[in-house]
């Protein structure tokens, strides 16, 4: 422990050697009446669960367009990626998305509907990308984005995208798009996840 | 401080004293390149970022009966809830759907598609229920359960269940069934959230 003030900032490991409450070394033990081992203070009895988070994001379309944004941040730093960020204390996934293609696009969008919800367990995530109509052309990326810009899909970089929950999320969008999905006023997009098959007449 | 073992234990609340990593008290400051307030450790510089938790859960269905659930804990106590609980890490929503099933009613499910996605910013949270088909009426309901009982769609017990979010997937599977959404093979059941209204045919 040092007095002296901090001079940089880091996100604070998922492991933890202190309680928050009572500032006593913590044990890995499992608690009375559960199954799994947690980070629990024998002092004051505070169990730390910690659980996975939810990024949020969205699939910006303007006239045929897919709006990018390049990482300017580790991880992926440099690639492609859809806007998209961790969901906040008091908001919800689509105001999260909102919120994350304001930040890291600058864009004007109207949200559409949910249309891809992903699990990650490697990474301790679950990912949500909603449709989003850009609404102006003019952009002002911001500090966690070298760049944003729209591609048509036969110039999307591939190769160069950051996350493999992107990928899966403009493939649909494509094959949607493709399949006429989208031609419809009143047919609602699906949402694409990855389900358990099971015949659905079970039910 | 005290050198006492705890002879009770509580979950850590959200909001923390002591930063977890160094047990310097923490400051509520709004970090570099943030936007927000956050629980920051000013000498070793950890920040303590917080995110909404997911709670994922199952529709049960047996015989055109559902299963329910009589809470054992708190909140809601004595309420009749489906199948759920917080989502671990390391799992997927449908990974923890299947262990809650089994941890709250000890029932044998054939786990189906997701069928609800709700946000509840409020709790700060957001709630999956997948649909699943229970395999036999043998139930073994572990202790957060006082019960756990097979439901028909007339004797569900509207008034003295535990969280809205039940209610609304519970009537969506009403809506659905009365509609025949279930009734072909090769029909796939829609995932129910609260979207944003768009006009589908503007992507």
């Amino acid at each position: 422990m040092t007095t002296q003030p901090s001079s940089f900032y880091f996100p604070a490991p998922r492991s933890q050697k202190f309680c928050s409450q009572c500032a006593t070394e913590i044990s890995y033990i499992t608690p009375p009446d559960d199954n799994r081992l947690r980070a629990v203070c024998q002092s004051c009895g505070a169990v730390h669960y910690q659980n996975p988070r939810n990024v949020v994001g969205v699939l910006p379309i303007f006239n045929d367009k897919i709006l990018l944004c390049r990482r300017a941040i580790s991880p992926r730093y440099n690639k492609w990626t859809l806007p998209a960020g961790f969901m906040e204390l008091g908001e919800t996934t689509a105001q999260g998305a909102m919120r994350e293609t304001q930040e890291e696009a600058g864009a004007q969008i109207e949200l559409g509907s949910l249309y891809t919800v992903i699990d990650v367990p490697h990474a301790e995530q679950v990912h949500f990308f909603y449709l989003a109509k850009v609404l102006s052309p003019e952009l002002a990326p911001g500090p966690e984005s070298l760049e944003a810009r729209f591609f048509s899909p036969e110039t999307i970089p591939w190769d160069e995208l950051a996350f493999r929950t992107v990928i899966t999320t403009l493939e649909h969008y494509l094959d949607d798009k493709k399949n006429g999905v989208f031609d419809s006023p009143h047919q609602k997009p699906p949402v694409h996840h990855y389900d358990v098959p099971l015949p659905m007449h079970d039910f």
